[in-house]
């Protein structure tokens, strides 16, 4: 609820952090504009509702939550004698309130699919720069530290690092509203314990379990909530969905759909030919385009794209299996010829049906923009050599899992 | 998350409750029906998130956590002594699982624009009796009860009064989800107090307290969140587009939708012109039809559509007066005969934009289905009565509100 | 948990908000001083940990959080323009800290047996000037406070009023350790609506409904737990213990105790022979000497003293009856006359074992004090007139109960 | 609280579960029963509220705590197949609200310093046996079980193992009332994840996130809030009091104590003579008798007693150290001989102002009673090997600190 008090206090409720103040009257007009208000209807954790049916929280509230707890982490650092001046905080609050800008339609789904070419964090840049030049250049500090461009490193971190806002609030706000409790963590302790060294972002020594429960939490959310079975079947259903109406459309037929979705299946968008026009046919594609078309293509004569779209508005998932080893491809042809007699289908039509692939999560890169722990003497360790005996360098190993997917019966 | 254990145990994530399990496997194929699978997609609080970005919970989610609520009860009411048959507790469960399936896109969005002539308790309603021949008549006691035709009255009881088990999870999760901390009410507590005398519900005396204070959060939720002014402005403007598409469509414009929500705008449908058909239709719509038609219609040649759509989905609501006097028609005309000239628009045409109304609220109404006190010594209470000193009866009185909107400049 | 970071934060652990930051050296001496100290060994509730088993909180906490409550208020009232001196923000906190700090053990057993002459306020006041002293005159400005002899009456309010932080914290850290969570008050957002016109505290007019619920939260905790059925026998129970040891010391009997409590036994304290050494002893005093005392006296000779601590220690609680009318002195009578028999008593001695009395609750007083709802155009209400249909009006007329104690057989 | 519903419902208000119903009569007399009654003068934590000032709740609490875990674990395994009689479950109730009756004042604070013949273990089995003793055999099964003497394993491993319902309890609860966030877990998840197999208790395949950060949450808990360096610095200094009354009592001093407080410091108990009166005598002293003692000890005439004493009370907490390595004897002594002389100390005076030790936390223990992961085809692994990379391996090895301990000048 954006309220006005004596036109000075703009205040949001949010049911995790209470209160959100709205700092001042440009972040107040970057909220309001469409592209921000688009947000709303971007699904943070795409698909994941239908397993876990309160996770319709969306990138609008990520995005708010972000600044909150980056003003929380001025306002410590400044408490701690870290200088930072007006027009830096006001920067970290642009660049993360708008760090997420360029997701699309559940936040995953077309990069994944039809709009391959081009990643989110680029279109969130092409947001920026847009928006910097409509409101007069008043962006241009934030996108220097979004590219990590400027020489004060730890603003940058603040925004994009193993311990950025970005992550302390969506892996409390996913927690949340999935009720995945264990995830939850305590965003408000961790940002209690940073500090700043040589204009680097620190962890103070007693924050070290801290951050060893943040990385197990992270860890557990990947594989309890974002890779959990089912919520992947889903996400590859779509995916499929997707790949086919494109080959239609591609093939030229003409499917019912919002005319943005349109130019996005019609065209083969990549960093090159990403225009204005692009730009702004995008910000006026989200959920609702793609759910909507989703829908009237049940009705369609394509056995393929009628099918698969019914399956996924009716939640009739795929069978998903996840193991450490990859299947074998006897197995998987074993699927497959016995689901191409069943529904009829070609060599290259079953693999909308059956397919597999492989997953990894990451708990803590230990490779690159290490978490550093600052000890009450100076000295600095990375987080994998402080803490004492949980094997954190074992954390940073990749893990993979393979999935395999096919219709049940 | 529904998962099987031991193909057992069928559970759920609640950011709320913990836990939810599935009873038995009739109440599990119900809610993977499509017709209930489609209350996934409706809004619990139609555009409330609009005020409170946290409040995107569903239909189908409030309907789920009622049935939970109703397993709680259930368990209490047994543990006192009050005999209910597997049975009775069967139909309990699908009557509350199933109360609210009739509501439409948005919850009320239709009702109060183009769907005039039918509530959404008849289409609940036709639903239960559309599945119950589905389902072999396995619904048939489910039915009496939802239609107060069981000769138990306490089971239609929980199903619907001023103190059933859907008010006390919509009370308890709108305030979770729109952070409005003050409408939290203790369900739990209440549930415990409930009992049942002469086959009538009952809260026992030692409730006083709690009851009252569900009758303030209740109150305090409608004026802060369900009639929020700003909540108010978004749901009026959304019924005037939905109004004005009619129009149009009635006029014979083709407007693009979805072949479901087409259905609705060219017929006037009643309770009289309600066919199968009818139903079927409308157990494809949902927000997305609706929201991405508004959407679409941002670009239609009908200034008043196109305006007006492009107001709401780029969240330029109305500026909302709303007081205990409503305005004298001279204020009213002043500002109509503004906008019509700043907009240059016809008499009727304003009304699009300048308008007013009543709305109501009514904490505890003490006509009918008053709340009952059981007493120790087995007497019993009008709760208006029993509360010593909180004028129930005062809150009983309905409020009235009048508010006025208008464009901002 | 008091941790220095870098020197200069000093952060307490608190399970209901967090963190609270302790503002200041000056502050930090004050917490650190041995008269606060001893509010650790107190308990906020006296005996209601009897009935509710969480409720083990300390005076200590409750004052930590008050002050907590106090740093928000500030911060949010300068927000609105309010100007608040660095003088008379310190003031404020200082106050608030101590506002309680004349609490005996129990919190009120002693004023109600022993120590009948002289109130915990006036004991309050006397803690302030001896540390005033000590302090070398830097809590003077907090003294002018707390006596309400400021001009700006708001600052005054904020430590003692009808929304002062002292019920603001007690309100909800009491529901929160008792787990009765219909008391739970949103005390975060309560400190949002306050506003300052003419140096008097004003709730702004949509803070209403939040004020009803804080009124009906208060009310329903008086009932539920301050005053519930078996905490009250069991407090009743110990000021009969005390009288009973204050009347054979008095005697000449030599009970058991630590020296500061032997004072206490021995001498009538009242305002006029209250001195220095009187403070001083009364600063060694705290719930550990009274209750290891009557652990004591359970192998005391006298009959009524050892019984009843035995009962109060091993928790036979008498049986209360609380009703809305009086008992009559017959009924009285009637059961006085059995216990008599049964234990072979005086009648004198029965008035330790059957007793009965009068306990009242007014939610909100409208007679002094009262709460001001500012509205936007700048008018004036008091709460009574502002609330539409909850007749706060009715509530604030004060409610009277009755119980009547004996033993259980 | 305690209230009978009906005469069947006896409720009690927990701030963390809700409510805790009391499963039968026997149940409830245990409950009543001065024995237990006396776990509500036992802090659970020690003195850790002095660090963590919400952290006053008792092993009553706890205890209770526990019993509700354990309804719940035998109601889930039930559910799943499992078969449990009757007397079982009322066995493993009895035994779990017994588990830890033997613990005495501050929970550890005897065993450290004046009773160190007899662990607190042993001496819950003689309060059971003489429970059993009273209530005429009915704790029989619950003694067999506890002992470890029945043939169902699991029943036993509910009770004490590495995932039994006093861990899940306690980190809960202790993380509750600290406030340390991170160190809580989700109880009920876990137990959601029980199974048996083959009498053994087991964790689902789906449970192995939810018990790493189990064992990640307990290891925090050890060294964030039990070894907290303030809270062992507090610790150290009780036990340090105790010492020197138990040696000047020896020496044949009279200090003030409570008759039950005297035994102790007067006999050194062991296993050996540990005697009815001896039980009899424990189950008369708890907080309340250590901490009024120690009060009353400030004013004695022995220099290092009254000193000691004093700095508890006042919250004068030594200095403390706390490394990887110990002190070299170097350091040690050169701190000791300043204090000496500035104390005019003995050699081995100073030692009970100066002192070093060695303190640890295993977080999981690999060598016996490990937590057996159970797949779905039936398979069976240690929680150590089937953890993917979080090497548990590594967190069981024990770590070890070293403390050195001065006082503050």
């Amino acid at each position: 609820m954006i309220e006005k008090q004596t036109n000075k206090l703009k205040i949001l409720n949010d049911p995790i952090y209470g209160f959100i103040t709205i700092p001042n009257a440009l972040i107040y007009d970057l909220i309001e504009h469409p592209y921000f208000q688009r947000l709303r209807r971007v699904s943070q954790m795409g698909l994941s509702y239908l397993v876990y049916p309160g996770a319709h929280h969306t990138r609008f509230h990520h995005a708010i939550g972000s600044m909150y707890l980056m003003q929380n982490a001025i306002r410590i650092l400044r408490f701690k004698g870290v200088e930072i001046s007006l027009d830096e905080e006001n920067a970290v609050y642009i660049a993360i309130l708008l760090h997420d800008i360029g997701h699309g339609p559940f936040s995953h789904a077309l990069e994944k699919s039809i709009v391959t070419g081009v990643t989110h964090e680029s279109i969130s840049l092409k947001f920026m720069v847009a928006l910097n030049e409509e409101f007069k250049g008043k962006l241009a500090l934030a996108i220097t530290i979004f590219k990590d461009e400027y020489h004060r490193k730890f603003l940058h971190q603040l925004i994009a690092s193993q311990l950025d806002m970005d992550r302390l609030d969506y892996l409390k706000r996913d927690s949340f509203y999935t009720g995945v409790a264990e995830g939850n963590i305590n965003s408000e302790r961790i940002l209690t314990m940073l500090n700043v060294k040589d204009d680097t972002l620190m962890v103070e020594e007693k924050g070290i379990y801290s951050v060893e429960k943040f990385i197990v939490a992270r860890r557990l959310m990947y594989w309890q909530a974002y890779l959990h079975k089912a919520g992947l079947g889903a996400e590859k259903l779509m995916e499929k969905v997707l790949v086919r109406a494109n080959e239609l459309t591609l093939k030229g037929v003409e499917l019912p759909a919002s005319k943005a979705f349109k130019y996005f299946l019609k065209n083969q968008i990549n960093e090159d030919n990403f225009t204005n026009e692009t730009l702004k046919t995008f910000s006026r594609l989200d959920d609702y385009d793609v759910f909507s078309s989703i829908k009237e293509w049940i009705s369609n004569d394509d056995f393929i794209l009628s099918t698969l779209s019914e399956n996924l508005i009716n939640r009739k998932l795929p069978k998903v299996k996840l193991q450490s080893q990859p299947l074998s491809l006897t197995q998987i042809n074993k699927v497959k010829n016995k689901v191409k007699t069943s529904l009829n289908l070609s060599d290259n039509e079953v693999d909308y049906f059956v397919y597999s692939g492989e997953i990894f999560n990451q708990a803590y890169d230990s490779t690159k923009n290490n978490i550093q722990i600052l000890y009450k003497n100076g000295k600095i360790k990375d987080i994998t050599e402080a803490s004492d005996h949980l094997n954190i360098q074992a954390l940073s190993k990749p893990v993979y899992k393979y999935y395999f997917c096919y219709p049940k019966k």
